[in-house]
């Protein structure tokens, strides 16, 4: 009745750096690798749904296993990108809370007005131009060879994309987020591959990379391939999905190192805080009844000093598992 | 670099019985509490972005936390409901991996022929039309109380909905799961309405139920709110967003119970092992290369071998946390 | 400041017979007429806009008066097609409040699930195949000539989905229904001619009746035209919009008689009262709060008796205008 | 047959400032609450539809008048932002009928194309980013609660971004519009709210405002509250929907302020007479056929001798009713 | 000024035999192929626009006229498609001209009403659900690796919706039209298949077949296989695209046999004539004027002497090219 | 089996200037030609459905032949608004391989984002919004006068749309091709209003022009209206098609030249060879295996050679027909 299909931790993949500057057209271009196509909705979702539709899963674990997997890592990724929009957006506008100030000229001539009405400066599952992700672009066949092929084809489009917002933003959040993800993705890339490769024999990731440019030349990227990251599947779960390593293993396709499974570990990155944008009464307007609003108040000064004790606490104790 | 944002564990919430018959037409209505405007990909996918998104978090941690962590029970509930829908499915059309003999001959009449084409008799994030799910569903304004206002709302329209699929269909599959979806999406209305009543001293929960007809009418969930299912809110994380034991507290306003919090426990059920639909070469069709095949195979009999003698180990290991 | 744009009056436009019996596919063909791209939310939402829009009305007043008058009329268009849809729709599902009795099962086959689901079994702005309405159909190009012949060819498109769904539906309300508005919509038709030939000097209306096929042989249809509902453009505000007669005048082009403008008058039909449909809470649930239902009752009570007691004095007020 | 279900008349609610400059920009994001989610759009459409669909409406009067006139009162405000949205591109591209002169150069980089392609500088039914209002934005379940707590809640999501438009823009046009709306559409978010209490019991109105910020900070609103406008629920019928007062009674709840009910007057303001923009051939191009355009501007001439003769008398007739 | 992109030809590419009985279920089925995500119109327009838009193509050529010579084979799929729609459809309601006789009652519970409102019994471009195609689908990024790749998944998920059509549908005017196109497909399939090889030396098309089940088994496709049809891609212009050949060289990599490159012939299947629907005024309505249509009809009858005259001379004339 | 519908020409309806500049915002204004609701995809698709599903054709000839003839006209048309876009985005961003010189930096602020992410600065079937094209613009109702009536408001309004985006760009290239393109497309007006004559006597060209200004203000459309481009339907198909020839006859409505038939030729324009964009790896990135990059290249090395002498051949070579 209460178990966890997923447990969830207040961490993310890696640290953010600030932006220089907010930038709510940057913000924009990266919704694409959000809310797009080929952004991180269409891969978390795309894996999810095949790993709960996986038929004869028994007699073809290994595939089941590898794709519920990464579905997994995926959720990372939406969040990831989410993040890197918010910090994008924080402070893009006038901040205060007199509304005649038109706080929100600087909105009027942005790429995406959906920031500044719908959300309060905001991710939102859309793409770069503002149209938002379906579930139109979720493929679910049945068929493994088709759905390995159509996930292989799905991650280096989610490629090409990445690079290409890439080239378009030079802000040192985007760029590092970019860069860890073209080396995810790029595990992905090559999981599909060497799925495809187990199951017909032919060397799919021979064609790498596609498109014919190397992480390599991305710097953020290229500091985690040196590090290694681009040969780890990480297991992200303590017990299951364990037999994706007979999928998992031999040559990387592209740099002949030697692919290895690790099993997550509990040390992310602490989430950014995200400013108040009052101007937005994001999370608060002015006019919150004061006498309520003490009230929660106390009770969360109460939680602050709680929580400082618990942090100190918390670095001894284990968080997944193993 | 290799940390976990979600752990993923291959079970699901309850135990589904087997539906009686195939049911087409049961799975295509079943996909509105999937796909719909309101359904659990809605709920999914509006607290994770909120969650995402909360600005001025460490002042209003309590609502953040409660946000975040019931984003992290829905993923459970679009896997459930996809195992619905595939069970409804499953033999839906004649086995066989001869196309002549029109083996979906009984599709051509079902209400949605994605199920056929589209997928492997499988769910996708569509509605009981065949409109897919859009993130236009998504509502994030940054304010608070509109924001919860929003989450109240929108449980109340999934109740709406899941009260009507199970007024469709009689299926035991689909009506166990309803009414355990019932229950918890029971939880959430609760947790939204606490949320409001703590930000303004406001009794929302007095409305409920909405629609004003009482889960205890419902056999499949009043077994659910006997053993109190209905009073507890599960942590979906080790250690993480303990505060939103700060709103979920006090009576549950429709019956007085107690409210308590609970760690989300291990003992999920056994995803139901999905049969193959050769018809539909799910998962594989009958010419795929024999030899690498039975190298597959091989390597899949070492995996049944291993991996029961894993189960039989795994029994005492421990899960999740705790 | 408290101004009436519009005035709108609790009655309907024809009396409608009542189905034969509840026809929930009957019910999905009429949306067509409704939600569809010739359907009547198009008609008023076209000429709505255009009105707005008018650019020079000055010096072209009887093309904007005949505009915004003929869009007022369609707005009752919207109504009765939406009354058509929920009288069929009306009593077709098992009527009750156990849920466990399966009430909706007739549903599950049944066209259309939106209204079984999203809606009470009542109109939802959707086409005949359940997609919904889009603003895409609004046409407004600000050219004088050219809107005027879109608004030619929507009618004549509308005309055609009309027959077309009278052909596929045999239910008196429907055909009573689409019978009055062949007619109406024949003087939108005729009003377009009669505005592009006066902008132009071609006669237009010499390509009437498009498709070619007469209203006469509808017998609903034609039981009005014998009576000239479709000589005669009713002006919709008592003292605007009242040079449209510059266009509306001659004579008809298809049978020869004169064109008259008449004013709206106040004897319209009373809307059906829909029944309720306990199983789908609509409007009430089994477990409203009973004191609370007994006070509003109370009250209703009382409204009931002076509500009794208005109608006998109401036959002698005036109501639009004369 | 001819019996009008409503009266139309050629006024608007307010009197529009001219705007300072042409902004299309500013038109472009004034656009979100015409046809956006939240847009009048959706609260015309959803209250007609809901009017249309009551059922059970006969023991349940008052909150079917309630719903019914309040969407009468919505088609002004559909027309007041159209007309807003007009007159901020009225002028916006260069006048002339030379296209060499490439008179919609500046349109190139306006946010709305189809301001200038599809429409002749003229308001369509889409949102800020040019996408198209959807009938999938109407709401309708049947059940009353639930109905009234969506319309409630989408009455504050309209709120929300009114007031973000209006600190995006500060052209004195849009603003007038705004604050004038914020005051309607608060009397809206209490009718709803009343609704609720009165069906249940709640103080719902003790959430108010929502967003937390009052409407006394828009100058172009409290203007019209220091008058009253927002304790007052115009009757926009002669004689139906009478009974909503029922509902409609008691105190404000942001300012404790007496409600009150008063019927619609007939003192609207005349709507703008919009500049013709001959390079968007709007009405006419300059190749209208010149003998045609001489026979229909005489006519023209007659009327305008007679229409100001008209509009001489018409100070002493009466229009809607009383 | 007046050159030909490209020239048609009144010719379909096989001959249809006539439907065994109308299937409007199986038409709806059909229209998959036509405008679902995978159909003829996605790859028509991937190709088209792919060819449009190649850069650097002097330096690439065989690969630009690869893919722009299966652009144009495209087109005569769509249409054979099309007409395969049309004949199914044909007769499927009651012939006539009295709307009164309800001619389109069995519509009500066909699967696609737009079928029978839209169109008249004719094929629009939206799949089997009634969604209709968008542009969406195209695939263009302009990097030659990934939109090869492209377009062979693109292929092979095309294949799948194809076999599952089939297994659907047991009418032979469908299954001859999915068998050739099973074939011609499958030549499409390898042509990527061999680009890619070319271009990374990938021997790509050992994936073959995708979904794992092969030509061969479906009759109406391997009678195509045996006389040949799979090796042969036709050259679609008389002159031009010619070096595709360099491509499309070496053994199919399913039997292999020896590919080799044929001119298109002037060989065509002649169009099926289409009944006339009248009760769908298709062509046209019983209320045609009759003077006109005589006269229309008078002219009609000397052209079909002319025509027979041509018809008994043009056997020996040549028609595309050599 | 091997025959061809349409044989294509490696060719271009006119020789198109090159830009004078890359200008991203004004091929996104482009777009609504090619994928807009009146855009070049809409008339190509138009009347290629309603050939393939023109019912009665034997005995309705002349107009199935109109239609289908004008169909194969369209497919050039798609190709030339493509070629625009693509010239105006030829060299918009800065060309290299370097991604962190962020190249693609100009186009954060462009228009349409999608031509720099998901395609390589190219044409896709969308519009000036950047929302993609879908088969819901296509009318095929089957009765011929509606459909007829259809094609000629389309045509009109496909006419106002250029005229605008004429008025917003002044790029030669773009104005080249809407010059040509409001001849034709003229032409097509035409057309189809002598086919409403001819079935009902109705002068229907009297109507034009509509918007009511001349082609001729339009330099780059009058020297084609000159040169008598704007009298002659060519005939796209050596032997087919012939019988329009009975309704393309008589005078032009609006400046009373003689019509003419003739057969289209082979004197197309050279298209444009569209430089590679290496930023986007359009179309190959810097990491292309190099080994095998230069096997490729020295089998295209001959086949320049070939291709030279070839084209020294060709000029005696025979094209189409004739």
């Amino acid at each position: 009745m209460g178990a966890a299909m997923i447990t969830r931790f207040d961490q993310i993949a890696i640290d953010l750096p600030r932006p220089r500057n907010p930038s709510p057209n940057s913000a924009a271009a990266v919704q694409e690798l959000l809310g797009g196509k080929f952004g991180e909705m269409s891969t978390f979702m795309n894996y999810a749904f095949q790993s709960f539709n996986f038929r004869g899963r028994s007699k073809m674990r290994p595939f089941y296993d590898l794709i519920a997997n990464i579905a997994a890592e995926e959720f990372s990724h939406i969040e990831i990108v989410s993040y890197t929009i918010n910090l994008l957006l924080t402070g893009a506008t006038k901040r205060g809370s007199d509304p005649t100030a038109t706080p929100l000229a600087s909105a009027l001539d942005a790429r995406n007005s959906y920031h500044f009405i719908a959300s309060g400066q905001q991710a939102l599952p859309m793409d770069s131009q503002g149209n938002f992700w379906t579930g139109q672009h979720v493929f679910s066949s049945g068929n493994l060879k088709l759905d390995l092929l159509h996930n292989f084809f799905l991650e280096c489009g989610a490629r090409a994309n990445k690079i290409r917002v890439y080239e378009m933003v030079d802000d040192p959040t985007a760029r590092a987020m970019v860069g860890f993800l073209l080396v995810r993705g790029g595990v992905h890339i090559v999981a599909y591959a060497k799925a495809l490769e187990k199951l017909t024999g032919v060397d799919v990731g021979k064609l790498l990379p596609i498109p014919d440019i190397s992480n390599k030349r991305f710097p953020e990227a290229k500091k985690h391939e040196d590090s290694g990251l681009h040969r780890i599947l990480y297991q992200f779960s303590p017990n299951d999905y364990t037999e994706f390593n007979q999928i998992w293993n031999g040559e990387h396709p592209e740099d002949g190192s030697e692919l290895s499974v690790q099993p997550a570990s509990n040390e992310g990155a602490t989430p950014p805080d995200l400013d108040e944008e009052p101007q937005l009464t994001a999370p608060l307007g002015p006019d919150i009844d004061h006498q309520m609003f003490a009230d929660v108040a106390a009770k969360l000064g109460d939680d602050v000093k709680r929580r400082s004790a618990r942090k100190r606490a918390k670095t001894a104790a284990s968080r997944p598992r193993r």
